[in-house]
């Protein structure tokens, strides 16, 4: 019999769950269909719905019912991994004092907007003030956090987008990484001279075609439409929920490569919240394990996957047929080499899938030492500027190619870098396991059946939701520990073979 | 000073506008975007942003506040109907126990599933026994309301959709319209048959340029893309809210101006909801006014202005430029003539406006005998048939083109049906008025020029909000309490001059 503390808890946190769901759409409307008049509204209904939420999070009964609902021993394994789940949550929600919630979330809103015009500009001086009010906050956050998650305060942080994610960890992953990364880039870009891609299909590309063409491919790939829709936002997402899932593109009418790549990686985000158990749809335990993991299934799609040769055997025709394509630039191997391009450059979100890995190194160590209060920012700039010339070989003009590039710090989003590149590794390991257990996989991809592919997924990641940790899934399905041996392999065997 | 009592209430009733806000953005979204597998998940959505709400305003302090508050000396005129507008809202509210609010609720969606099918089937037998149920309910709620309010029954649930409306005051006026309308239908078809309306333009009318030319005639009518939009929904409605106006059409490819009169009506209710006063935004006093003022608002852009002769000198030109169209069909007078078309037909929803308030005085008659107990369900189509006999000379062939055709009684909506035709008389009273009072309204529109007409609906019925009664405000904009002359009048000079 289940405990009524357990149920109770049940109860509350399905509330919490479908009132998130709402703001997911509310989020999704803005992203994509909201007039510019709407937004203040908007923001007005956004804060009212967390204010609800906190309120039911931060109900006192709550704490009391955790633990009564510890003491329970018949609890099912499911239902002891949801309530951990929930624990975490609350104990999250529960470190802040409401007066440190409303400064940072004030602090966010504040450094974020001088940020927009600071980045245009250049301008770090600018901002600078305003990113150390946020900091002092973000630090703050970390120190309470630490204290109740019994964590060191740059893992409090990181908890919040990964959990159970620590530095030590990724310390040793990225090490591994950077002993190989940039020695790897010069072989590659070697031999890219000696061997140039060949010249891309030219444009301009009607967007409506460029849909058309996405639409094929999240079809093929598994992508329910009853459940889902693409539209259109300046940044792309993948929003919604597990029955209604939302994904975003933006099309380049001169490089219709973008915006499909953006559709696939999206739609790999897609599949992992329609695959997600619904036998615990609103419940903590139900839902996608951390950003590693959701980024690990967007770059399988993505990276592992769609920039392949089996996937343009597939895709190829496709695209030579929608832009009534013909030519050299439009053989299929053209095709494939113009999609994994090297070049190293100052802007992460541009990267390819070789460098990006030191970009996230760089803001991984600095924002480490920002948090440890070892590094004031008056000299991250020059911090920056120094890890990009070691790591990269490149000298950022200013600092709009510099610390300036990315939102995430600015808007008080500290922590959070790190879980792209776990995602990457994961996605390469997870993906060598899935084809080495299933050879049907990849089999099946020149004729675009995606199938033993998704079948797989959601058999070993997608209906796990968070029954274990992100961890412990990989383990499991790969038979090892996460580590850098298959994101190397990887590299290797695309970009030397 | 204003009284603390007041301003707790002020915050209070701003988070229900703030979390009712929301809930329209999700129905918009339900209507127009949403993929058909979210529909369960959506439903739970609204489920618990309305459960939040019931909880807010059945807080058992807010009856206390409202006592306080109503002590107090000190409110000005505004803050004083807004406490009146607030002290009604939690009346309904709180009149009802919660398991008739629950059981109600079931019984609308049971009753409303079997509908569906038993309207498709013209069985009314099948949803007898459903109706039977709700009805039931719906009296029980209506004797909870009714006590509380100090209204007679049906006034009670009349008071749901039209503050202040009283069943004695629809009396006199459907008295006057019955014993004005069908000797003066049987005219209109007279004079019609001796000069029918020249042949329709053909189609097909290709959707996309419907939809530029209803773009087009919004612009012009002064309605503002950066706080609204215009998309397609199987029922066309109007949601959002003031700042982010959400209009629905849907477009038929035989017959463009279908769609263009529901924009231009939709439109109508729009620039309402966008004209309500900014500084009550999110109060009730700052709402519109009942069914009948909103109706009102979208029937005089829809039926006074724009199936007038003025209005075609500026739009006819637009039509043909949009469809290419030439040729006697395309004449301004064909155009005119064929948008004032009267047919007496069963259906109310396809109904021209001179039948249109036969169709609502059945209804009204009915469901006040059905609210008083005094039309046993059983007898419903006899009493159906019987009186669309009298009232339009006609004889349904079948319960679905008779008493199943609307889906307001089956999804527990009584008390509504009145208000469309309030909103006529208040159309007609209210043009009639702007008319004599700013000449410059009537010279603008062959020249597409609205803002005379928009200005003085602004100030004469939009930025009122609800701080008086839809009475007063017709009486204050008018000079007179709402009757039937105008709307007679109104009739006479375009169906028989």
């Amino acid at each position: 019999m289940i405990s009524s503390a357990y149920f109770k808890l049940e109860q509350r946190f399905r509330r919490l769950s479908v009132l998130r769901d709402a703001t997911e759409a509310l989020q999704w409307d803005y992203a994509t269909m909201m007039p510019s008049g709407g937004g203040p509204g908007r923001g007005e209904q956004l804060a009212e719905l967390s204010g609800v939420c906190h309120g039911l999070l931060n109900d006192p009964e709550i704490g009391d019912l955790l633990d009564k609902a510890q003491d329970e021993t018949t609890l099912s394994p499911w239902q002891a991994a949801n309530l951990k789940a929930m624990r975490r949550k609350w104990t999250h929600a529960t470190a802040l004092s409401k007066d440190l919630v409303l400064a940072y979330s004030k602090a966010c809103t504040g450094c974020e907007t001088v940020w927009r015009t600071a980045r245009a500009d250049g301008d770090f001086a600018a901002v600078l003030p305003h990113m150390e009010t946020l900091l002092s906050l973000v630090r703050e956050r970390a120190a309470a956090k630490a204290e109740k998650l019994g964590l060191c305060q740059y893992d409090a942080l990181l908890d919040e987008f990964e959990p159970g994610g620590r530095s030590a960890d990724i310390d040793v992953r990225f090490a591994e990484l950077e002993s190989f990364l940039p020695e790897f880039l010069n072989e590659v870009l070697e031999k890219q001279k000696i061997d140039p891609a060949p010249p891309m299909p030219e444009g301009p590309f009607d967007p409506e075609k460029q849909r058309e063409l996405g639409l094929k491919l999240m079809t093929a790939l598994g992508f329910d439409f009853n459940h889902g829709r693409l539209d259109v936002s300046l940044h792309p997402f993948c929003g919604g929920t597990p029955d209604d899932v939302r994904i975003t593109t933006r099309f380049n009418e001169n490089d219709f490569s973008s915006a499909i790549m953006g559709v696939l990686h999206e739609t790999g985000h897609g599949l992992y919240q329609r695959g997600l158990p619904p036998d615990w749809r609103y419940q903590p335990v139900g839902e996608a394990l951390g950003m590693g993991a959701h980024e690990s299934q967007s770059l399988l799609i993505e990276m592992q996957v769609s920039r392949s040769r089996p996937f343009l055997e597939f895709a190829a025709p496709l695209m030579r047929e929608t832009f009534d394509g013909s030519g050299p630039a439009w053989d299929t191997s053209s095709l494939y080499r113009n999609l994994i391009k090297v070049e190293p450059d100052f802007i992460r979100v541009d990267a390819d899938e070789v460098t990006y890995p030191l970009h996230i190194i760089l803001r991984y160590r600095l924002e480490k030492l920002m948090i440890a209060g070892d590094l004031p920012l008056v000299d991250l700039p020059e911090a920056w500027n120094d890890s990009m010339k070691k790591l990269l070989g490149l000298d950022p003009a200013n600092d709009r190619e510099g610390c300036l590039q990315d939102i995430h710090w600015y808007d008080g989003a500290w922590g959070y870098f790190p879980t792209y590149t776990l995602g990457a590794m994961t996605a390469a390991q997870l993906y060598a396991a899935a084809l080495t257990t299933r050879p049907e996989i990849l089999a099946g991809i020149p004729d675009g059946n995606f199938k033993p592919l998704l079948d797989w997924l959601k058999e070993n990641v997608h209906s796990l939701g968070s029954s274990l940790s992100a961890g412990d899934m990989v383990e499991q399905a790969s038979g090892k520990p996460l580590n850098a041996d298959a994101f190397i392999h990887h590299l290797k065997s695309r970009y030397l073979a």
